[in-house]
């Protein structure tokens, strides 16, 4: 790694496929089964190579230990309506037998200066090229759609300041990082009822439920 | 309509289908233009029959004026970041000539008792059938993160206590609308430098940028 | 056109989604209604870049008259199980009213010397983009089952004799497209029998039909 | 299994939307890699409802053995183009580590009297359940394009006349299968010539490589 990105990233590529149609399989049995979905939608990415490139330079990676060293060119992201929910799918990825577990950071219970909320894991996933087995490091971020709302914004940016945010947009980035954890609040409060809810829907609607979310 | 549901729902999944890929068409134009785009995602969906066969008989609908007098059967739905890019997005389209307006109502300026906001518009989409073209009503609502996080929620509520929410449960939902207005009021705040900020960034990346929304 | 290559090949990318999503869409009608249906299965490609910049020096086209003059920058391809079927997809092509005839040939009555065979038009269809409605020519080919697998290899070594394939491999490549056309020929034979049966298979299964090409 | 059908086929579903994920990639991969392709394309399904139980009753198998006795309930069907690319292909899915061979019959080789030829792999593949692993059957079928052609006519009438197709039809069908076998020979003899040109064509293309089959 790296001379040809296009081919050096594809393994990346399909460590993503693959476990997008993995996670969202998981979404449509939950919702099946006439339980509260945990998970309400993923997406994922193989990092843009410029961003690599930048990356490993501002880290001091050389190229040939990118796969080890870079632990999220490849990433998942699973977002929640609430923040219990982030339990309940750690907890399922942790108990997968085609998943190995590297890392875990909490930046729930401990969030960031920056108000920055979200668990992380990086797992080893092993994919099977046209020369054989390759193991696949990948980022899983798990959130809530209020912190990923306030993380779209803030990505945006500390990509504008390269990372040297003036103090005033701080600080309104960090009075917004409240607002966000406030209506995550006041979702929790009604949580008990809406999932009694969800089941509900689920049972009726049977077979027959769609969702925006399918899409 | 409606004897064979499946033939009969077809041309309105058939609308859904074709709106989404020209919708997130222009959302993949707006990114590699390097303008800030106004379209965080698009979904779609064909409402599921039972909710179809239950809201006729509330509303009382013959099955035979479903066509004209049930307007959200079909649905797609814009989400985007800022309040401000609800605007943009109507005009938008407003200026297609491959749609119709029927109507319009924005429950952004009036929001409803209840705490919901969003911006609806009623079309009028012309598809081509086996049988020669068909004019079919869809229902897009354009809203914020925020006010869609919130709208999940009610809508699993409402439909738990078929639109009789008790008086407390009313009050915390509406304290999580109020939450949810101040997240956006919030992001409005800071919207000018994230705007700057993603077209710089849509520069930089090139068309190497990806990004989980593609998903 | 063109001068950044990834933003003026957008449209193309546009018109090729949406006519597969529109033709998909027919077939899928099909199936439902119980009918045999014409189309086995719709691909779609915009040309590459490398292809488009040697025709044009072929050709001697200048870049700033590619929109107007290489008619098959967008590519639609329409296979089907019967010769007939072909007559049938042209005429429901011919009476769209979102698509102009640009022009049409028939490779099928008129066999190219190669032993090409295959039925094409040239269409005017217009996209709607950021900066307005944009018209687009997108070649359309319909062929058979076979006539499709030989074109595939017929391509490939055009292409690695640049045109120039030497006369042994010509008629190799000749005999072949007899042992297509007799393949075309038997099947016709049995067509009848065929039609019939599929009609009872979509009646059967009604809904429940699947098959291997909804892939 | 099976009471609730819906809810039983899922593990299924999910079987064949992982494989072809995975399988697709391997396409990709080797189109990358600028080799020959042994992969055309590959499809999928979970047979209908109505298939299985009419199976079911034909063959006495009772619903709670479905499970061990009926190995086709989740299929994969792979299409390359020359018929020595099926041997690349099986050997390739022998070697995988997320895939155990149950039972393989060559019908290539030895062919069936009807004229069918294909290859068949039965294989065990584990997916990940909101409740568990669970070991999944799948069958593969691996064939030309010729072969896929006759086989979609033949299936049609082997349904239509219930397994007892009269004589007639049997014999125009048994033509059919020679003239699908006659292009599998021509296609053999300019083989060589064709694989070579491939490479040529990928290399040439590099990553702006794009083709009709990646629709």
């Amino acid at each position: 790694m790296m001379e040809n990105w296009e081919l050096d990233l594809q393994p990346y590529k399909q460590a993503v496929e693959e476990l997008k149609v993995k996670l969202r399989s998981l979404r449509e049995q939950y919702q099946r089964s006439s339980r509260h979905t945990p998970i309400e939608f993923v997406t994922g990415r193989v990092k843009p190579i410029g961003s690599i490139e930048e990356k490993a330079k501002r880290k001091n990676i050389p190229l040939r230990e990118l796969e080890q060293r870079m632990q999220d060119i490849a990433g998942i992201r699973i977002v929640c309506q609430f923040v219990t929910d982030i339990d309940t799918i750690v907890d399922m990825i942790r108990s997968r037998k085609d998943i190995t577990i590297i890392n875990e950071r909490d930046y729930i219970k401990e969030k960031k200066s920056s108000g920055y909320r979200s668990f992380h894991m990086v797992i080893d996933y092993p994919v099977h090229t046209i020369k054989g087995t390759k193991h696949i490091l990948v980022e899983i971020q798990v959130r809530t759609m209020a912190m990923n709302f306030w993380a779209t914004i803030e990505h945006s940016l500390n990509y504008k300041y390269r990372g040297e945010i003036p103090d005033d947009i701080k600080e309104r980035l960090y009075r917004a990082s409240e607002a966000a954890y406030n209506l995550d609040e006041e979702m929790s409060k009604i949580q008990g009822e809406v999932r009694e809810a969800q089941s509900i829907i689920a049972l009726r609607q049977g077979e027959h439920r769609t969702s925006f979310k399918n899409g």
